[in-house]
Protein backbone atom coordinates (compact mmCIF):
# COMPACT_ATOMS: atom_id res chain seq x y z
CA UNK A 1 0.00 0.00 0.00
CA UNK A 2 1.61 3.10 -1.39
CA UNK A 3 0.38 6.78 -0.66
CA UNK A 4 0.91 9.06 -3.41
CA UNK A 5 0.23 12.73 -4.40
CA UNK A 6 -0.19 13.96 -7.92
CA UNK A 7 0.07 17.52 -9.42
CA UNK A 8 -0.61 17.87 -12.99
CA UNK A 9 0.52 21.51 -14.41
CA UNK A 10 -0.49 22.13 -18.36
CA UNK A 11 1.64 23.83 -20.01
CA UNK A 12 0.59 26.32 -23.23
CA UNK A 13 -2.36 26.67 -22.55
CA UNK A 14 -3.30 30.43 -23.42
CA UNK A 15 -5.11 30.28 -19.71
CA UNK A 16 -4.09 30.30 -16.39
CA UNK A 17 -6.73 27.99 -15.25
CA UNK A 18 -5.98 24.02 -14.56
CA UNK A 19 -9.12 22.86 -12.94
CA UNK A 20 -11.07 21.29 -15.78
CA UNK A 21 -7.83 18.77 -15.73
CA UNK A 22 -7.92 18.11 -12.42
CA UNK A 23 -11.70 17.58 -12.53
CA UNK A 24 -10.90 15.14 -15.68
CA UNK A 25 -8.77 13.32 -13.47
CA UNK A 26 -11.49 12.70 -10.95
CA UNK A 27 -14.11 11.30 -13.14
CA UNK A 28 -10.92 8.56 -13.86
CA UNK A 29 -10.64 8.20 -10.40
CA UNK A 30 -14.11 7.98 -9.33
CA UNK A 31 -14.62 5.10 -12.32
CA UNK A 32 -13.05 2.70 -10.47
CA UNK A 33 -12.86 1.58 -6.47
CA UNK A 34 -9.44 0.01 -5.58
CA UNK A 35 -7.45 2.83 -5.08
CA UNK A 36 -9.08 5.64 -2.95
CA UNK A 37 -8.31 9.08 -3.33
CA UNK A 38 -8.88 13.07 -1.54
CA UNK A 39 -8.54 16.41 -3.46
CA UNK A 40 -6.30 19.15 -1.72
CA UNK A 41 -5.59 22.69 -3.22
CA UNK A 42 -2.50 21.12 -4.58
CA UNK A 43 -2.92 17.82 -5.63
CA UNK A 44 -5.01 14.49 -5.57
CA UNK A 45 -3.92 11.83 -2.52
CA UNK A 46 -4.20 8.52 -3.70
CA UNK A 47 -3.94 5.94 -1.55
CA UNK A 48 -3.38 1.73 -2.77
CA UNK A 49 -1.75 -0.56 -4.54
CA UNK A 50 1.44 1.07 -6.10
CA UNK A 51 1.22 -0.34 -9.54
CA UNK A 52 -2.27 0.53 -9.71
CA UNK A 53 -1.68 3.92 -9.06
CA UNK A 54 0.98 4.58 -11.51
CA UNK A 55 -1.34 2.93 -13.75
CA UNK A 56 -4.08 5.57 -13.27
CA UNK A 57 -2.22 8.33 -13.12
CA UNK A 58 -0.55 7.44 -16.44
CA UNK A 59 -4.63 7.39 -17.50
CA UNK A 60 -4.55 11.14 -15.55
CA UNK A 61 -1.76 12.27 -17.99
CA UNK A 62 -2.89 10.92 -21.59
CA UNK A 63 -6.71 12.85 -20.47
CA UNK A 64 -5.01 15.83 -20.28
CA UNK A 65 -3.26 15.61 -23.85
CA UNK A 66 -6.54 13.77 -24.86
CA UNK A 67 -8.38 17.62 -24.18
CA UNK A 68 -5.86 19.30 -26.48
CA UNK A 69 -2.51 19.93 -23.87
CA UNK A 70 1.10 19.81 -25.45
CA UNK A 71 2.46 19.36 -22.65
CA UNK A 72 2.40 18.39 -19.25
CA UNK A 73 4.28 19.13 -15.94
CA UNK A 74 3.44 16.24 -13.75
CA UNK A 75 4.90 16.56 -10.14
CA UNK A 76 4.71 13.19 -8.04
CA UNK A 77 5.03 12.08 -4.07
CA UNK A 78 5.23 8.78 -3.52
CA UNK A 79 5.62 7.46 0.36
CA UNK A 80 5.55 3.65 0.17
CA UNK A 81 6.46 1.84 3.57
CA UNK A 82 6.98 -1.58 4.23
CA UNK A 83 6.63 -1.88 7.70
CA UNK A 84 2.94 -1.57 8.27
CA UNK A 85 -0.27 -0.61 6.42
CA UNK A 86 -0.37 3.20 6.05
CA UNK A 87 -3.64 4.59 5.14
CA UNK A 88 -3.99 8.57 4.44
CA UNK A 89 -6.33 8.21 7.20
CA UNK A 90 -4.04 6.82 9.57
CA UNK A 91 -1.36 9.20 8.23
CA UNK A 92 -3.77 12.35 9.55
CA UNK A 93 -4.45 10.69 12.91
CA UNK A 94 -0.94 9.73 13.94
CA UNK A 95 -0.14 13.91 13.30
CA UNK A 96 -3.55 14.58 15.26
CA UNK A 97 -2.36 12.57 18.31
CA UNK A 98 0.55 13.97 18.69
CA UNK A 99 -0.86 17.78 18.73
CA UNK A 100 -2.39 19.12 21.86
CA UNK B 1 -1.30 35.25 -2.27
CA UNK B 2 0.26 32.51 -2.68
CA UNK B 3 -0.40 28.71 -2.51
CA UNK B 4 2.18 26.43 -1.32
CA UNK B 5 2.36 22.98 0.13
CA UNK B 6 5.30 21.49 1.86
CA UNK B 7 6.32 18.24 2.87
CA UNK B 8 9.32 17.96 5.28
CA UNK B 9 11.02 14.39 4.73
CA UNK B 10 13.60 13.99 8.45
CA UNK B 11 16.69 11.66 7.48
CA UNK B 12 18.50 9.32 9.59
CA UNK B 13 16.41 9.24 12.19
CA UNK B 14 16.40 5.61 12.73
CA UNK B 15 12.54 5.70 12.59
CA UNK B 16 10.20 5.46 9.74
CA UNK B 17 7.61 7.37 11.81
CA UNK B 18 7.51 11.44 11.14
CA UNK B 19 4.55 12.54 12.12
CA UNK B 20 6.25 14.39 15.25
CA UNK B 21 7.92 16.76 12.66
CA UNK B 22 4.61 17.41 10.84
CA UNK B 23 2.74 17.64 14.37
CA UNK B 24 5.72 20.49 15.41
CA UNK B 25 4.95 22.25 11.89
CA UNK B 26 1.21 21.96 12.87
CA UNK B 27 2.18 24.15 16.60
CA UNK B 28 4.64 26.72 14.38
CA UNK B 29 1.53 27.37 12.36
CA UNK B 30 -1.11 27.62 14.75
CA UNK B 31 0.74 30.62 16.69
CA UNK B 32 0.49 32.73 14.17
CA UNK B 33 -3.05 33.55 12.25
CA UNK B 34 -1.80 35.84 9.11
CA UNK B 35 -0.99 32.13 7.15
CA UNK B 36 -4.36 29.66 6.71
CA UNK B 37 -3.33 26.54 6.78
CA UNK B 38 -4.91 22.87 5.81
CA UNK B 39 -3.03 19.35 6.37
CA UNK B 40 -3.20 16.55 3.40
CA UNK B 41 -1.78 13.18 4.13
CA UNK B 42 0.72 14.06 2.03
CA UNK B 43 1.94 17.72 3.23
CA UNK B 44 0.70 20.89 4.79
CA UNK B 45 -1.15 23.53 2.61
CA UNK B 46 -0.80 26.84 3.33
CA UNK B 47 -2.61 30.44 1.94
CA UNK B 48 -1.35 34.03 2.21
CA UNK B 49 1.84 36.40 1.46
CA UNK B 50 4.63 34.41 0.02
CA UNK B 51 7.09 36.07 1.78
CA UNK B 52 5.52 35.31 5.05
CA UNK B 53 5.06 31.58 4.07
CA UNK B 54 8.89 31.17 3.08
CA UNK B 55 9.64 32.78 6.55
CA UNK B 56 7.27 29.84 8.23
CA UNK B 57 8.71 27.01 6.24
CA UNK B 58 12.43 28.03 7.68
CA UNK B 59 10.79 27.96 10.89
CA UNK B 60 9.70 24.91 10.45
CA UNK B 61 12.50 23.50 9.07
CA UNK B 62 14.48 24.97 11.55
CA UNK B 63 12.36 23.31 14.56
CA UNK B 64 13.33 19.83 12.60
CA UNK B 65 16.80 20.24 13.63
CA UNK B 66 16.00 21.56 16.92
CA UNK B 67 14.60 18.43 17.55
CA UNK B 68 17.92 16.49 16.84
CA UNK B 69 17.48 15.62 13.05
CA UNK B 70 20.71 15.98 10.88
CA UNK B 71 19.82 15.96 7.45
CA UNK B 72 15.69 17.63 6.35
CA UNK B 73 14.91 16.85 2.90
CA UNK B 74 12.01 19.36 2.04
CA UNK B 75 9.55 19.49 -1.24
CA UNK B 76 7.87 22.69 -2.07
CA UNK B 77 5.40 23.33 -4.69
CA UNK B 78 4.35 27.06 -5.20
CA UNK B 79 0.92 28.29 -6.81
CA UNK B 80 1.31 32.18 -7.26
CA UNK B 81 -1.45 34.02 -9.38
CA UNK B 82 -1.58 37.29 -10.27
CA UNK B 83 -4.38 37.88 -12.44
CA UNK B 84 -7.20 37.14 -9.69
CA UNK B 85 -7.16 36.24 -5.89
CA UNK B 86 -6.81 32.85 -5.43
CA UNK B 87 -7.35 31.03 -2.05
CA UNK B 88 -7.25 27.38 -0.97
CA UNK B 89 -11.16 26.69 -0.71
CA UNK B 90 -11.46 28.68 -4.59
CA UNK B 91 -9.46 26.38 -6.30
CA UNK B 92 -11.54 23.47 -4.20
CA UNK B 93 -14.38 24.65 -5.42
CA UNK B 94 -13.71 25.71 -8.92
CA UNK B 95 -12.65 21.86 -9.53
CA UNK B 96 -15.88 20.77 -7.81
CA UNK B 97 -18.10 22.75 -9.63
CA UNK B 98 -16.82 20.64 -12.87
CA UNK B 99 -17.68 17.63 -11.50
CA UNK B 100 -20.72 16.01 -12.50
CA UNK C 1 9.72 10.54 -25.40
CA UNK C 2 9.22 11.96 -21.66
CA UNK C 3 12.21 13.87 -19.14
CA UNK C 4 11.69 12.79 -16.15
CA UNK C 5 13.91 13.13 -12.81
CA UNK C 6 13.65 10.82 -9.92
CA UNK C 7 14.86 11.54 -6.64
CA UNK C 8 14.50 8.70 -3.51
CA UNK C 9 14.56 9.52 -0.18
CA UNK C 10 15.09 6.39 2.39
CA UNK C 11 13.42 7.12 5.48
CA UNK C 12 14.26 5.59 8.93
CA UNK C 13 18.00 4.16 7.86
CA UNK C 14 19.74 5.65 10.89
CA UNK C 15 22.33 7.08 8.69
CA UNK C 16 21.51 10.38 6.77
CA UNK C 17 24.20 9.11 3.63
CA UNK C 18 21.47 8.26 0.87
CA UNK C 19 24.24 7.77 -1.87
CA UNK C 20 24.45 3.64 -1.82
CA UNK C 21 20.39 3.78 -3.10
CA UNK C 22 21.26 6.52 -5.71
CA UNK C 23 24.51 3.80 -6.97
CA UNK C 24 21.73 1.24 -7.28
CA UNK C 25 19.51 3.19 -9.03
CA UNK C 26 22.41 4.07 -11.25
CA UNK C 27 23.42 -0.14 -11.71
CA UNK C 28 19.50 -0.12 -12.42
CA UNK C 29 19.76 2.22 -15.28
CA UNK C 30 23.28 1.08 -16.64
CA UNK C 31 21.89 -2.30 -17.18
CA UNK C 32 19.29 -1.11 -19.98
CA UNK C 33 20.17 0.64 -22.75
CA UNK C 34 16.48 2.61 -24.30
CA UNK C 35 16.59 5.15 -21.34
CA UNK C 36 19.24 7.77 -21.62
CA UNK C 37 19.87 9.11 -17.86
CA UNK C 38 22.06 11.58 -16.23
CA UNK C 39 23.29 12.32 -12.87
CA UNK C 40 22.82 16.09 -10.90
CA UNK C 41 23.21 16.52 -7.51
CA UNK C 42 19.65 16.44 -6.73
CA UNK C 43 18.18 13.35 -8.58
CA UNK C 44 18.49 11.18 -11.41
CA UNK C 45 17.37 12.83 -14.95
CA UNK C 46 15.68 10.05 -17.73
CA UNK C 47 14.50 10.59 -21.06
CA UNK C 48 12.70 7.96 -23.05
CA UNK C 49 9.25 6.30 -23.08
CA UNK C 50 7.40 7.41 -20.29
CA UNK C 51 5.75 3.64 -19.78
CA UNK C 52 9.60 2.21 -19.97
CA UNK C 53 10.73 5.03 -17.61
CA UNK C 54 8.12 4.26 -14.76
CA UNK C 55 8.86 0.48 -15.03
CA UNK C 56 12.57 1.72 -14.22
CA UNK C 57 11.04 4.14 -11.26
CA UNK C 58 9.56 0.68 -10.11
CA UNK C 59 12.84 -1.22 -10.04
CA UNK C 60 14.64 1.52 -9.05
CA UNK C 61 12.32 1.88 -5.69
CA UNK C 62 12.21 -1.91 -4.99
CA UNK C 63 15.90 -2.00 -5.05
CA UNK C 64 15.84 0.75 -1.87
CA UNK C 65 13.31 -1.89 -0.35
CA UNK C 66 15.82 -4.73 -1.06
CA UNK C 67 18.62 -3.29 0.49
CA UNK C 68 16.55 -2.85 3.95
CA UNK C 69 14.87 0.40 3.73
CA UNK C 70 11.29 0.28 4.90
CA UNK C 71 9.68 3.62 4.13
CA UNK C 72 10.62 5.10 0.85
CA UNK C 73 9.74 8.54 -0.18
CA UNK C 74 10.22 9.17 -4.07
CA UNK C 75 9.91 12.75 -6.10
CA UNK C 76 9.21 12.14 -9.70
CA UNK C 77 9.09 15.29 -11.98
CA UNK C 78 7.45 14.40 -15.14
CA UNK C 79 7.71 16.99 -18.59
CA UNK C 80 5.81 15.06 -21.41
CA UNK C 81 5.20 17.03 -24.37
CA UNK C 82 4.00 15.86 -27.65
CA UNK C 83 4.48 18.53 -30.23
CA UNK C 84 7.36 18.21 -30.57
CA UNK C 85 10.66 15.74 -29.52
CA UNK C 86 12.27 16.33 -26.49
CA UNK C 87 15.62 15.63 -25.23
CA UNK C 88 17.57 16.07 -22.39
CA UNK C 89 20.67 17.55 -24.42
CA UNK C 90 17.77 19.68 -26.56
CA UNK C 91 15.95 21.13 -23.45
CA UNK C 92 20.05 22.33 -22.39
CA UNK C 93 20.67 23.65 -25.49
CA UNK C 94 17.54 25.94 -25.61
CA UNK C 95 18.20 27.61 -22.65
CA UNK C 96 21.59 28.24 -23.30
CA UNK C 97 21.12 29.38 -26.87
CA UNK C 98 18.84 32.48 -24.77
CA UNK C 99 21.95 33.26 -22.92
CA UNK C 100 24.01 36.27 -23.99
CA UNK D 1 25.16 25.02 3.36
CA UNK D 2 22.12 23.52 1.86
CA UNK D 3 21.65 22.47 -1.70
CA UNK D 4 18.12 23.04 -3.33
CA UNK D 5 16.23 22.63 -7.04
CA UNK D 6 14.31 24.86 -8.39
CA UNK D 7 12.00 24.03 -11.17
CA UNK D 8 9.58 27.22 -12.37
CA UNK D 9 6.36 25.98 -14.42
CA UNK D 10 4.89 29.33 -16.25
CA UNK D 11 1.00 28.35 -17.10
CA UNK D 12 -1.15 30.27 -19.39
CA UNK D 13 1.52 31.40 -21.48
CA UNK D 14 -0.24 30.11 -24.80
CA UNK D 15 3.31 28.77 -25.77
CA UNK D 16 4.93 25.01 -24.67
CA UNK D 17 8.36 26.48 -24.85
CA UNK D 18 9.89 27.70 -20.93
CA UNK D 19 13.24 28.23 -21.87
CA UNK D 20 13.12 32.00 -21.74
CA UNK D 21 12.08 31.87 -18.19
CA UNK D 22 14.80 29.61 -17.34
CA UNK D 23 18.23 31.76 -19.15
CA UNK D 24 16.22 34.71 -16.79
CA UNK D 25 16.59 32.28 -13.92
CA UNK D 26 20.34 32.25 -14.90
CA UNK D 27 21.16 35.63 -15.43
CA UNK D 28 20.08 36.56 -12.00
CA UNK D 29 22.09 33.63 -10.77
CA UNK D 30 25.25 34.70 -12.83
CA UNK D 31 24.84 38.44 -11.74
CA UNK D 32 26.31 37.51 -8.18
CA UNK D 33 28.73 35.02 -6.72
CA UNK D 34 28.28 33.60 -3.22
CA UNK D 35 25.81 30.75 -4.64
CA UNK D 36 26.68 28.77 -6.72
CA UNK D 37 24.58 26.56 -9.39
CA UNK D 38 24.17 24.32 -11.92
CA UNK D 39 21.60 23.90 -14.96
CA UNK D 40 20.13 20.04 -15.66
CA UNK D 41 17.54 19.42 -18.16
CA UNK D 42 14.69 19.27 -15.28
CA UNK D 43 15.71 22.22 -12.79
CA UNK D 44 18.60 24.54 -11.69
CA UNK D 45 20.43 23.37 -8.67
CA UNK D 46 21.94 25.75 -6.06
CA UNK D 47 24.65 25.84 -3.36
CA UNK D 48 25.00 28.19 -0.67
CA UNK D 49 23.51 29.68 2.34
CA UNK D 50 19.91 28.40 2.62
CA UNK D 51 17.97 32.15 3.37
CA UNK D 52 20.22 33.86 0.21
CA UNK D 53 19.02 30.73 -2.03
CA UNK D 54 15.69 31.62 -0.91
CA UNK D 55 16.14 35.54 -1.40
CA UNK D 56 17.16 34.56 -5.02
CA UNK D 57 14.23 31.73 -5.69
CA UNK D 58 11.97 34.92 -5.02
CA UNK D 59 13.95 36.97 -7.41
CA UNK D 60 13.78 34.28 -9.90
CA UNK D 61 9.95 34.19 -9.39
CA UNK D 62 9.05 37.83 -9.71
CA UNK D 63 11.39 38.02 -12.76
CA UNK D 64 8.69 34.88 -14.21
CA UNK D 65 5.68 37.57 -13.73
CA UNK D 66 7.96 40.51 -15.02
CA UNK D 67 8.47 38.70 -18.08
CA UNK D 68 4.31 38.99 -18.29
CA UNK D 69 3.49 35.36 -16.70
CA UNK D 70 0.47 35.46 -14.72
CA UNK D 71 0.87 32.51 -12.80
CA UNK D 72 3.67 30.71 -11.82
CA UNK D 73 3.76 27.00 -10.30
CA UNK D 74 7.21 26.36 -9.08
CA UNK D 75 9.05 23.21 -7.50
CA UNK D 76 11.77 23.63 -4.61
CA UNK D 77 13.74 20.61 -3.27
CA UNK D 78 15.89 21.58 -0.28
CA UNK D 79 18.26 19.04 0.93
CA UNK D 80 20.17 20.42 4.27
CA UNK D 81 22.07 18.82 6.36
CA UNK D 82 23.96 19.89 9.61
CA UNK D 83 26.34 17.24 10.57
CA UNK D 84 28.61 17.71 7.24
CA UNK D 85 29.07 20.17 4.92
CA UNK D 86 27.59 19.29 1.83
CA UNK D 87 28.70 20.42 -1.66
CA UNK D 88 27.07 20.06 -5.22
CA UNK D 89 30.52 18.38 -6.28
CA UNK D 90 30.85 16.09 -2.68
CA UNK D 91 27.25 14.71 -3.80
CA UNK D 92 28.14 13.55 -6.88
CA UNK D 93 31.55 12.31 -6.21
CA UNK D 94 29.86 10.02 -3.00
CA UNK D 95 27.56 8.20 -5.60
CA UNK D 96 30.06 8.12 -7.88
CA UNK D 97 32.63 6.31 -5.49
CA UNK D 98 29.97 3.72 -5.10
CA UNK D 99 29.66 2.86 -9.14
CA UNK D 100 31.71 -0.13 -10.02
Amino acid sequence: MAIVELTVCPLGTGTTSASKYVAGAHEILSSQSSVKFMLNPMGTVMEGNIDEIFSLIRKIQEDVFDKGVDRVYSIIKVDDRRDKISTMEQKLNSVNSKLK
